[in-house]
């Protein structure tokens, strides 16, 4: 597609060739470009379109070669990476070798930190500040930060800190009044209301009186600040958070006038203060159909420009949708049973749940550390809470888990959604830890359901537990339809289950869905006469002492995780069985090795991380023919 | 010494015989109490002396046993351990067998939570009161929180979700004006600042106007609570963040007045929202030493009765010295050191610091995670920042430690104190998780110095390095004389340094001071006639190379470590033989096991948990009796 203005931007400093109704012009042109290019690749669009304008004014007036931009989160940066060189490259977004859908200094200068958690912006932004002030360099910064993202603890702290620094520190609160899912939350709930009784024209109006007070371009105005809050202290402003933690508060205004941004970017960047702007954005502008369902459109796959999605028809089953039906199941079995989600209904897959339990079903927003303390306190009292959260974002709770979860025993259930390697969504994504930080909690229970058939099962295991249990799974498809006897045995605390006997002494012991990359090994080493045997752990803790006896008895152990080797699964069995005295010559762990693991398919990631059928079947040929030369 | 009313009180029940006027000798009583056990015993001080009258009023309202208090880091929990049955117990304050300085469970059906980490009072208490909705329960709920801790994120994301209820929630907002040194950040100051702008009477006042609009102690008045709002909304209060996140605040009140807090209780144990009260105390109320210098009596050892404390002259230097005298002297050499700390500038040693260099210095108030991503943005600047957190407080950091420093492999360097077993605070103290959650993550570097010249050594090298740091050290004294030429050895990235030279094939290699049990072991199987060699392994990221050589050739290897042996650096050992395909049939781990390890001295610790000298010897003699066996 051919564009007239957007085709000539190479650099921001190109915008500022450009009038404001052309810059208009462009924010449409740039509206289209997303819309077209996510349409064939997917990725997030109801967000990026709504952040446009922003982007465009944000350019326009700094210099973000020596200027800092953090994002947060940073899935609402398509606009920022088109207008920074990298527009021919969204044909590859979110593929290998092509551009990330997050923020990634190793593609560009101008982005500072690789991103895809939420509260990092004004933290990582002081601390910028901070240095420049101690360095006495004269960047302006600017963080910027959603309606969802500013009441994470993490931004909090860091507004609660910002008096550290005496220097300017721009807080674009980018609120288009809708987190991931609905906002939730006090302050979340206390913007809605604002927005409601506030027309477009009160924000036409903020702007201008925030024009005609603020220090001319250029001219710096040390002091003046005190007494042009004052101005500015509107009733209908929900700057009490802000002035409560004293700091400058502007707006709310209209983050769609290119214009008007632009004169306030120039004139808010001479302030000699943190200060927070607070503007107003549509999600989905631009595109109807993400304008009407933004969820929908948050995170998509591939879809038709009319807005039809097409969901691929392979008619198979997530993870996800196994446990979105399985915790409703259970719920309508066990009143006891509550879930709790930090802002992700629709990818935990709650939304079923909160159909039916509504009043079972909790939205914290995103704030893991209180998901997880929410659930001790209810689990204190007898409920059997089910804390879905996914593998990465957990690490957020992982000291509350220890002292308010572990350290108490109680049955809190944690339902841990794209556990192992993600795919698109590449290393901010990863859940590559979960094993590990939570293995090494006294009282925890570790368990990883090869399929769906397994996972019903475990969560019903867990609700029967009295310890916590932590319940690992894939961003994958169920494969059901293998072996059903074998995974259709019910759940024993720490033990194993054997799915394939073989009659060498090679066994293959895999946690989780890696299952079936060992059957698949098992199946071609068969072809070159090594008939293995596959066990599916089920339990990273406890594990089970047949695998360790296993080893005692001399045979050829692989163990397979999607999970880092270090402190993994396969590091309990070596633990385990070093502490019973075993050889472990002839074991060899595979897991992901020390590196950040780029952005790519989940199948392609894992083969190049070497966790896939073939690279068992090479691991067990090295050892076997090993292991025969040496009874020569 | 005998009590005229405290030795009659052994249940909170007791209280409720006594009139006010008694209740306030009481008070005294206790403080008398408190003060005299602790100068025998160490303990804190300070803070459970201004919460005396605060937890008497509790006492006298609510009726724990059904109604649930919950404490926020819980070290001001003496009076209410006092009121509930374990006065006697205090002469074991913090040791074997006695009572533990936080709330516990185990002790007593008062305590809800085992806790010592701050920000977790709210958010618990919130899981509490979703519960008691759900089960239709109408026990009162009370979070108690001090002013340090209410800027805790995640007592904040609590505070922005207690709309989730729809009953009664108290949280009593203890206001000292003093976190555990200086309160940090906005609400500190604000609060400091109203604090200053009120007088004593004021509070009277303000007592009473709540009193005479609150609903009559029994009557229900649902709905009565807005008008109530609408009244008390003065200028004066430090209101404004707790109405921008709609939550009825009342105060500030005198926390010192028990007549009238008994009244308040009672009324606001009547309100069907959550709430919060604030109170102002005053740190070491009733001991003119402790009040007159609260940080020297917030954790002290015992002292004489006149406030001098007895500073055990051993003229030995801790860990913390040594960190303490050491960045000063780094930060002297080189100008891009700054240091960070999360409230506790004494704790970690950076009172020297904060004296020498106040403009490098930085305290964030108990906001661990903002800590990390301040340094995280001032290394991307290109300082050498210093966060210093003890390890078990650096578990709130983990997130912010993989994304904001790990993945941007930023030069960030984590000085964890209290690694390790840390005697007297027991489990929610004790720093066991530490190597396992860093060594997951790519680019960190881990190491642990054996002694005072070594840590010195350790972050003279951290400073060179390009990659993000994290050195560990245990609460102990430094052991400086012996082998000083080895320990003087310049630090060499994933290098060991062999200790001692040793005959036969037996190594101990152990990481961080353990090398000092290690040394002793050795010395104790020379008198058996076995010559073992002694590494001090300095780094569990990377690995030497040699000590998995060392398991290749056959000798019998135990590694010491002051970490749970799950994830910990024998776990990474073993990880790295495997890999190597080295038989680990000789070699031995020694760590904490899965357990929770109890209030004792640490030394005893150590000995309780084998990982001392004796076990070192006890283990070695087992392989080595087996090792010759199967030779002969």
């Amino acid at each position: 597609m051919q564009y007239e203005l957007l085709d000539k931007i190479n650099t921001p400093q190109d915008l500022r060739l450009l009038t404001v109704p052309q810059l208009n012009t462009l924010a449409s042109e740039i509206r289209e470009f997303i819309t077209h290019s996510v349409s064939c690749t997917g990725g997030h669009l109801a967000s990026n379109l709504g952040a446009v304008d922003l982007t465009i004014a944000m350019h326009y007036v700094f210099d973000f070669t020596k200027d800092k931009l953090i994002w947060d989160v940073g899935h609402q940066c398509y606009t920022h990476k088109i207008l920074t060189g990298r527009r021919e490259l969204f044909s590859k977004l979110r593929q290998k070798d092509g551009i990330s859908g997050f923020p990634s200094p190793a593609e560009s200068e101008y982005d500072q930190f690789s991103v895809g958690h939420a509260g990092t912006s004004i933290p990582t932004a002081l601390g910028l500040a901070l240095a420049s002030e101690k360095l006495k360099t004269s960047e302006k910064i600017v963080a910027f930060v959603g309606d969802a993202s500013i009441v994470n603890g993490s931004n909090f702290e860091a507004l609660n800190n910002l008096g550290l620094i005496k220097r300017q520190l721009l807080v674009v609160l980018n609120d288009n009044s809708m987190a991931i899912d609905v906002s939730q939350g006090a302050i979340a709930r206390f913007l809605a209301k604002v927005r409601l009784s506030h027309k477009y024209e009160d924000l036409r109006n903020t702007t201008n009186r925030i024009l005609e007070h603020l220090p001319v371009v250029g001219k710096r105005v040390e002091g003046a600040l005190e007494s042009f809050k004052q101005t500015l202290r509107m009733a209908i402003t929900p700057s009490r958070l802000f002035e409560s933690l004293n700091i400058p508060y502007f707006g709310p205004v209209d983050g769609h006038d290119i214009g008007s941004l632009i004169e306030l970017f120039k004139a808010m960047g001479h302030l000699s203060s943190p200060a927070v702007l607070h503007v107003y954005t549509k999600k989905g502008k631009g595109y109807t159909p993400a304008k009407e369902d933004p969820t929908k459109f948050h995170s998509t796959g591939p879809f038709k420009i009319n807005g039809e999605i097409e969901i691929e028809s392979t008619g198979k089953k997530s993870f996800t949708d196994v446990f979105s039906d399985s915790i409703v199941k259970l719920a309508k079995k066990d009143d006891r049973v509550i879930a709790i989600t930090a802002a992700m209904p629709d990818g935990t897959g709650l939304v079923n749940f909160r159909n039916n339990f509504e009043s079972r079903y909790y939205d914290v927003g995103i704030a893991e550390s209180v998901a997880v303390d929410i659930a001790a306190g209810q689990a204190k009292m007898g409920l059997k809470p089910f804390v879905c959260i996914y593998s990465t974002f957990l690490q957020r709770g992982f000291d509350q888990i220890f002292q308010e979860v572990s350290l108490q025993n109680l049955p809190v259930v944690f339902c841990i959604d794209r556990a192992g390697l993600v795919g698109a969504d590449g290393p901010t994504h990863h859940g590559l830890m979960d094993i590990g930080f939570l293995r090494m909690m006294p009282n925890m229970v570790l368990v990883s359901p090869a399929n769906g058939i397994e996972l019903e099962k475990a969560l019903r295991f867990a609700l029967d537990c009295s310890s916590p249990v932590a319940i690992r799974y894939p961003k994958e498809e169920v494969k059901d339809e293998f072996y059903r006897d074998v995974f259709s045995q019910p759940y024993e605390l720490g033990k194993s289950v054997t799915v394939r006997n073989g009659s060498s002494n090679v066994v293959i012991v895999a946690y989780g869905s890696m299952i079936f990359e060992a059957l698949k090994a098992a199946n071609i080493l068969e072809a070159d006469n090594i008939d293995v045997t596959v066990i599916n752990a089920r339990f990273a803790k406890p594990l089970d002492d047949k695998i360790i006896s296993l080893i005692n008895a001399d045979n050829i152990i692989v163990t397979v995780e999607d999970h880092y080797t270090a402190c993994g699964f396969g590091a309990a069995v070596l633990e385990a069985a070093v502490k019973a005295g075993a050889n472990t010559e002839k074991v060899k762990i595979l897991g992901i090795e020390d590196i950040y693991v780029s952005v790519d398919k989940r199948e392609k990631q894992l083969e190049t991380m070497k966790i896939d059928a073939k690279s068992i079947v090479s691991t067990v040929k090295n050892l076997h023919s090993i292991d025969k030369f040496l009874q020569i």
